[in-house]
């Protein structure tokens, strides 16, 4: 069997196989559609992955200017790494051949495994107990696979539309192809993205090797998991214990009630643990866990961008009070409570208008009131995140119809994130969808969160707050007796 | 004084006054800018309301084409309604000249009432008890007023870039400005809207006179209310146990929390009821309570399209087990439980793939092996929406990168379309956001409420599913002994 250079294997165990591999086969159909091989090869050369790629199928002599091989055994050097896409019923002889180039690693794409059939599990016990036998190592089955954007390893097997994804710091696995880039539209998610894992079936690699793979890898800053169940608790508890004390893990577990749970088993052939046991795992382990399938790809941007909240008193600087007390409501549930302003603050806002200086700092009257408000507004935002008395601020912006007061917002943004030393969420709202997508955006890629409700924002904030509060308790206390 | 035309305040109460007047006097600012009164008399004509316009202030004469006049003592014909956005320390002596012109009905825009201090408190009392006096109603103050899209009367007191609203059978009521024009972007909402009121301080109409409107308001099928207080408890109970009957009321209320309710106090200058005894007056009247602020524009229009489900058998169609899964997690929350399919449609199901006839239906696998499998995907979802055994669907539907499957879902919607006897709600998702919004909108023109997240799709479902059981439990048992 061959040997995966030292620089993946050793270091960094051998997920990195997966995610870092100098050459991998392609075993699948050619034939142009949504779905395969031919989405895959054309998906790697256009994402740009810099090492080699090998086709393989004895129906095809070329696909994409690159030759076709009849078998993995005769690609001409080594091979990392095997995406298999082909009938569940050809994948064993398939994995025979891999065996037997020196492969150590396949993700086997293909579905009808013991999701489907009691026939379907025969072939996946069949096939793990082979893989074991060579030590050979499985992503899948009935997986969409994994990317990883700092070498351009973008293996999609169903058509995107799109290849490159923005590298970044936020790593998203899951039970789950819902997460690879088909189902998502990544290029929205501005925090960018180190790597996307599709467990698929589980019948080899989980989450506890994806999670110790995710600890070392530099890039990775926080981890968004879905699961539907976990195989080893004892194990998962070890390893998320440690990777928390590091990076943030968040995660969405379903299979909560009875009937998710039977449904989860038909799906990926799994069974659901105990969602009271999962819950007290959470709270050992400071896992942050999600509830909605959205936060999987919202929640992660908080923590890769801001920094966490030194303590539970939130501002909020407002266009609306109604949204104040929705937000003020909201924050109650994590422990957050309404700062309120220093002295000097509430000196410097009041002087602009009677009572601006009092939480939640309501902008509304103001504007309205206040001759050229707006030229103000970049020293009331900064007068409130210098303000020692706030830990983390919660900004609602009204985005004016043509969008003209947006530079003022990005002006006051500006200057704040020069002197970042706290949490800044903000929500937009706005009667035209286009310039509230605008300042948004805007917002973003200067690196500031923006949440599509103003609950989910607080709900980042809270979750931030947990966060930091397990971190201080896991370190003990600050000053020992 | 002057009297009302008969056809609206004997037949439906003082509120057609607001919602109905032919002639409106405009009492503000005429200076061009993001508010007051330039905007309003603006969007009443872009609007295309059909009664008269009477802009007042004696510092101008003219305004858009229409005279000036220097009091609402010199118009020269009768006024139902005067809106009045001045200085609020003007705003008694205006509704004094009003009562002499034979005004009925006041919407006084002005913020620094009883919202600001002490002082405003004390002009928001002066005010309420001139107007009781005098046999004047009052929205407001503090309000951005009403909208009633029947007539065009569209007086947003601050510019929103656009004007005429889809009409429709939606009403949007709220203790707060963040439901009128220039907050949202009614034009993405496509349900359409019936009125939209915003209470503002309520120093005289309230919620409990808005849900009497429109009760008897032909055009109103579903209310959407948010409200931080309820000054007449005994009141609101009894009127919404009687509108409920008729019409759902979805009711967010802030405030939930001592912080909150402490938050909503400074903001409205009201105090917020004890949050149990809300949670037994929603349970006794069947008022669906909403947990977020964008559920105000969002669950509506379930109400508004769909039939309500004669049972809680939950059929899922879905291109992914895992969001499967996280359906039916939701789905338990409100007593929804997984519909199993009738032999026939399972037959039919299982022989273009096998296994599909299996809840939940997921269409992924069928879709990659059986060829032109889009073909059927209409029978698919007729199949299911026949099955006597399903009463209410899920639908997760993917669009695909260039749109070119949208047209074969819309097909298979329109077959639906045409016997539709169970509620469907779809949730879409996909790599291309463009794509994926166009598919939205294009079933969301044929009256097929789409949901930005799987998890309000069946909250919606099961918000529907609670009405249902409510109006069974108020008509008595259907079978008496």
């Amino acid at each position: 069997m061959g040997e995966k250079p030292s620089h993946a294997c050793d270091e960094r165990g051998f997920l990195s196989w997966f995610f870092e591999p100098d050459s991998v086969a392609v075993i699948g159909s050619f034939r142009e559609g949504f779905f395969g091989g031919y989405v895959i090869v054309n998906s790697l050369l256009k994402a740009g992955f810099k090492g080699k790629v090998y086709p393989v199928n004895p129906a095809y002599e070329q696909v994409l200017g690159l030759k076709v091989y009849s078998s993995v055994i005769e690609v001409p050097s080594e091979v990392d790494l095997a995406l298999i896409m082909i009938n569940a019923r050809s994948v064993m002889a398939v994995a025979q051949e891999c065996a037997e180039k020196g492969i150590r690693a396949l993700v086997v794409i293909s579905d009808g495994f013991a999701e489907r059939d009691a026939e379907g599990a025969r072939l996946q016990d069949e096939l793990v107990e082979f893989a074991r036998k060579q030590r050979m190592r499985i992503i899948g089955p009935n997986t969409a696979g994994v990317v990883n954007t700092a070498n351009g390893f973008n293996p999609c097997p169903y058509e995107a539309g799109y290849y490159k994804i923005k590298p970044g710091p936020v790593a998203i696995c899951a039970q789950t192809g819902m997460v690879n880039p088909q189902a998502f539209p990544y290029p929205t998610l501005r925090a960018g993205v180190s790597k996307i894992c599709d467990f698929g079936n589980k019948c080899d690699l989980d989450e506890c090797d994806l999670l110790e793979y995710l600890e070392q890898d530099p890039v990775t800053r926080v981890i968004s998991l879905y699961l539907e169940g976990i195989h080893d608790g004892k194990r998962f508890l070890e390893i998320a214990r440690r990777v928390t004390a590091r990076k943030p893990v968040l995660l969405l577990k379903s299979g909560r009630t009875e009937a998710g749970a039977k449904a989860s088993a038909s799906h990926t052939g799994s069974m659901a643990a105990d969602d009271r046991v999962l819950e007290a795992v959470c709270s050992q382990t400071g896992i942050l866990r999600l509830e909605k399938f959205g936060e999987l790809f919202e929640m992660p941007k908080l923590f890769s961008s801001q920094p966490l909240p030194e303590g539970n008193r939130l501002g909020i600087m407002t266009f609306t009070g109604g949204i104040g007390v929705l937000a003020i409501d909201e924050a109650a549930k994590y422990g957050l409570r309404l700062a309120a302003l220093g002295p000097d603050t509430r000196r410097v806002l009041d002087e602009i208008f009677p009572g601006l200086g009092t939480m939640p700092v309501d902008i509304g009257p103001a504007m309205a009131a206040v001759k050229e408000a707006f030229d103000r507004y970049s020293e009331i935002l900064g007068g409130v995140m210098e303000d020692a008395n706030v830990d983390a601020l919660f900004s609602v912006l009204w985005a004016n119809p043509v969008g003209s007061i947006i530079g003022r917002y990005v002006e006051a943004y500006e200057a704040v994130r020069n002197r970042l030393r706290k949490p800044l969420v903000t929500w937009v709202y706005g009667p035209n969808a286009a310039t509230a997508l605008e300042l948004r955006e805007r917002l973003e890629d200067m690196g500031f969160p923006v949440f599509d409700k103003p609950e989910t924002a607080i709900r980042a904030l809270g979750l931030a707050s947990r966060y930091k509060r397990f971190k201080e308790s896991a370190q003990g206390p600050r000053y020992p007796a």
